[in-house]
């Protein structure tokens, strides 16, 4: 008999040779009908692998990451063998799990495929799927693994394999076919129920591009129909809220060739967004005790060489700028908080003058490689809604609590409600991977995880994930296609503090080292328009969005009407536009609503002679003909329900 | 006889060998006494040079900037026969008039001179200057002049002799001194009634950190004892308001060894004034119809070789950054208006869509000399309240209106009432320096004179100085210590249209090249608050200054009293804070007042009681006890009567 420790700590006896699987089956027939994978003492085993020592063991379902992870790793399986059965010249190299589906890169030879071929693979997929395929692991020598794949000539497989260890080489069957593997599959193929090519594009071997260009086919797989057809919508909504396509349709921003790729140009509508965003979070902030600093957006080599970020990132940034006589040499800034450490230094504070906030709408410039980039959530120069605290020990614990208050009320006023918290604390098995004082990496740590309870955060612990400068909180939000992002991190810092020798004089006269937080609600403006972009649909929230109302006279002849509204819309402080071009008002309301104006204020004959405007709401709804201050109170009814006051 | 043309256009016949002082006479008593310096024929004359040709004839008096510079420059001699007179080791190098006054170089030797030997020189050369000795111009061949030098054993003179051709060497004498000279003097010394050494300070010969170091001695003089004493006032005053001592006394900006030289860090007090110029102008931009746009503060090298800036100004720029592959070459951005374009570039316009109008406070960056570099008048790093107007050539006109009323109105809510413009136009016999259409010139330079007639400027017209892609408008204002400074230049430019190939398509539905203007009203926030605060010696106009009143409770038991009253001023929107600090209310009035806050408002028991506050005006005025409502009134009166609404 062997002892298994499960995740909630119970340990079961089981016979030496039992499987994960039997495991499952020994605590329930419901659990073992849903089990896809398995961990036994930290590694991925299949649920079909004999256990022969005592050791800890995670059953994993559909429901966890780790489950879809063999799912879809076993489907890439399948859409091989589908690929090997239909394509017999295809020559297979590399297909694993992503987060979200799978792919398999191909090399097909003279000629690829492409979208019309996709169904024939589906259906072969799903054929090969319902015969229920158990996938077996076998150890193979390394001279038997390069026979198999000469034999068959394919030299990808035989390059990979020839960088293994004899000894290590494992292949997986399933049905007739085999594929070099190291393991973590599902039971069987009969689970896949539903299956998909979702796309094929170009990659290289080994992602060089020198080397020759593959097909890399990407499918996404489902133990229920049900849940591709979800996916799919999702998929298309997500396709239709793509910020780049909206970022275009409602004139927010573009790129040039000329300026640069990763370098965006704010267009007049994007710009006003932005700097509703920016008066939002800066009547927050002062509110909250910060002042505004302003530094320039560059900096001497040597401000970075005393940071750290020199050493550890300039090799792969932006170059040095050198000047005429090439005896200065600077740098583009990557962040603000050098910066704030020397602001912070041309003073003398004493404890009295703790906290100091200084915030910064900074713009930072970091290299990314131009296959990186993407839209304006993968750029080469950003604004970041920085901040950074200068707090005593004794303060942290508040200073965090208020910190989170702002970044919940940042995020709630936007229409963000769904998310969770991660703090990141310590290894405490490697504690000389860190910085700073133990006893204050306690206090730090505890201050966030108590600031996080305080605030009734939905919050996990996540040890050894911790920056080697200290510990932080990261807000996971979801957005309404249920995708998570990464938001409003808080970090504590006691590296900086040491590296700009910043001090403050104590109660006890004496000169003692603050400490820093580094916080971003938004975290770069870019990123978090693309990201409000995808959540809404461009549709912003109406305290937000900077043209609020489309005032649309009927004819000429109401136009003096319409000047009229408009001036009482502006006096009750709602903003508005006016469209008197000489256009049908059909066309009028068609372009208002590509633009995403929440409100078309018509007015003709009727609505003049009534001192009304006839209200049509984004989508169509039909408010019917209204006062101005009847239209005013349900703007700000509707504004008071999202926007509170800080 | 030969005839003289006066300024006026009257011709005057004199006979042949009169010299200018001579036609002085024939005009008035009068004018020859008060003439020191003349022009005939472009050139620079002696008053005592003989006329021997026909030609036109400009006489200056102290109040023209040519009498001024003759003046100083004949100081300059003064000052070097002083000088030699009182240290006969010394070597006399060169010593020309500048904007204020005059210097001389000199190598002292061993031993420079220092503030306490001014009062001897200054004494030296009054006692000559009684002597009224004229100023003699005489020719010397090349070989007598270095023969002069050698046996003087001044090298310095030498080596500027060396470089001159010989026939064109003049010395000038006066008294027993004798000068390399090129000539344009005042009468005779007896003229100079007032001298002063301002100071000495060490530069290198020809300007070169390889040559030696000489002293530089600087000096002023005046033909009245009374506007020696009124300059040194203004001096002293000027020292006072020197921007970089009220920066720092305000904590508005400082500048960090780490950061770099000339890269202004603007503190919280900095920073929210700065916020409150650019919403002050974003207003009044908006209501003028600008929309805002942002743009990075790099831009490919491309872009710069495209609008010519790299080929003028890129060896003498920050050099280009490079990324880690070596695959692409940016810069830092000197202007904003290449990014503005491709903004432009980004759309479709039609002539209905004119004008655009294309606002941002874009930082860009520029390389400077160290030696160059002054507080925030002469940085690295600054940022322009920038604009770009695109507009059809008929549309010029209303446009330049339309930014002279922004421009004044920019001025005068600053306090600036004392100013001129120029306009600059092309210089019509030389039209080949000048890109575009001659008729395009001519309309826009009629569009600027016109548009500045009707705006009723006091202007002056300057041929020949419009840049070689357009005519321009300045902006000459006088600041309180009569000094003067250009803001707000507003500039038509035909080029960057053509370089980018910016079109519009006109109501012929062909494609039409638009006109840009560039205008910074400000210049630039570094430049502009350095100016401002060096107008304002520190008091800022009321409605701009961050924080308007300091509340003072007297003691502690008023804190609550002194909450409310701040709770009543933010009501009626009087920005204000509280010093609640446990010090004496003397202390807390003194750092007030040096703080240069508007208001103090104090509150002790009696102001509690009758619910009023007592206020202290900037500068120690008693204004009683008041109720917070007649304070408000107090404050917003005193804001209308400089701000107006735009």
């Amino acid at each position: 008999m062997i002892k298994i420790t499960l995740p909630d700590g119970a340990v079961k006896e089981v016979s030496n040779g039992s499987s994960p699987m039997d495991v499952a089956k020994s605590i329930s027939e419901g659990l073992a009908r849903n089990v896809i994978s398995a961990k036994f003492n930290d590694s991925i085993v299949e649920v079909t692998t004999p256990l022969t020592t005592d050791g800890s063991l995670t059953l994993y379902t559909w429901n966890n990451t780790e489950g879809k992870t063999a799912f879809w790793h076993s489907s890439a399986h399948v859409l091989a063998q589908a690929i090997e059965e239909l394509y017999p010249n295809a020559k297979l190299t590399i297909g694993p799990a992503i987060e979200k589906g799978f792919y398999y890169d191909v090399d097909f030879g003279e000629r690829s495929i492409s979208e019309k071929d996709f169904p024939t693979i589906e259906k072969k997929a799903l054929e090969i799927a319902r015969g229920k395929h158990d996938f077996k692991m076998k150890a193979v020598s390394k001279d038997d693994a390069l026979k198999f794949y000469t034999d068959r000539n394919n030299p990808y497989k035989v390059e990979l394999i020839e960088n293994l260890e004899d000894g290590t080489i494992t292949f997986c069957d399933h049905s007739t076919f085999t594929d070099l593997c190291r393991g973590g599959h599902i039971p069987n193929t009969g689970i896949i129920k539903a299956f998909k090519v979702l796309s094929a594009a170009g990659a290289y071997w080994r992602g060089d591009e020198k080397n020759k260009q593959l097909t890399r086919v990407y499918g996404i797989s489902f133990p229920k129909q049900k849940e591709l057809t979800e996916y799919l919508e999702l998929l298309e909504e997500a396709k239709k809220r793509d910020h780049r396509k909206l970022g275009r349709e409602l004139e927010l921003f573009t790129f040039s060739q000329k300026v640069g790729q990763g370098l965006p140009l704010w267009l007049p509508n994007g710009a006003a967004l932005r700097e509703r965003l920016e008066q939002f979070l800066k009547k927050a902030q002062k509110k909250a005790g910060y002042e505004m600093v302003v530094s320039p957006h560059i900096g001497q080599k040597e401000l970075y060489v005393t940071s750290g970020h020199y050493a550890k990132y300039g090799e792969d940034s932006f170059q040095p700028i050198h000047t005429p006589k090439d005896d200065e040499e600077f740098l583009l800034k990557p962040m603000n908080c050098p910066h704030h450490c020397e602001i912070y230094n041309s003073f003398h504070f004493s404890y009295k003058d703790l906290p100091k906030r200084y915030a910064e709408f900074g713009t930072v410039y970091r290299y990314e490689q131009s296959g990186e980039l993407h839209g304006l959530t993968r750029v080469r120069g950003f604004t970041q809604d920085d901040a950074h605290i200068f707090c005593t020990p004794e303060q942290l614990n508040d200073e965090f609590k208020n910190v989170i208050d702002l970044s919940l009320y940042v995020l709630t006023s936007l229409g963000f409600d769904d998310f969770t918290a991660q703090v990141s604390v310590r290894d405490l098995d490697n504690p000389e991977k860190y910085i700073g004082e133990p006893e204050n990496w306690e206090k730090a740590e505890n201050a966030i995880i108590n600031a996080a309870k305080e605030k009734g955060l939905d919050f996990v612990i996540e040890s050894g994930e911790a920056a080697f400068y200290g510990p932080k909180l990261d807000f996971m939000v979801k957005d309404a296609l249920g995708r998570s992002w990464q938001l409003g991190t808080i970090q504590v810092d006691y590296n900086l503090p040491e590296r700009f020798n910043l001090t403050y004089k104590g109660s006890d006269n004496e000169l003692h080292r603050p400490i820093m937080i580094h916080r971003a609600p938004f975290g770069s403006m870019e990123r978090f328009v693309a990201i409000l972009l995808e959540h809404t649909g461009g549709n912003f929230p109406l305290w937000l969005i900077p043209n609020q109302a489309m005032v649309l006279p009927v004819s000429e002849k109401h136009e003096k009407y319409a000047e009229k509204v408009l001036n009482s819309l502006e006096n009750n402080e709602i903003r508005a536009l006016i469209d008197n071009r000489n256009e049908t008002v059909g066309k009028k309301i068609r372009e208002a609503e590509m633009k995403k104006v929440p409100f078309m204020l018509i007015m003709g004959e009727q609505e003049e002679s009534s001192n009304t405007i006839s209200v049509r709401r984004h989508g169509g709804e039909d408010l019917g003909s209204i006062s101005v201050e009847a239209f005013s109170d349900l703007v700000a009814t509707e504004i008071n329900s999202t926007l509170k006051s800080f």
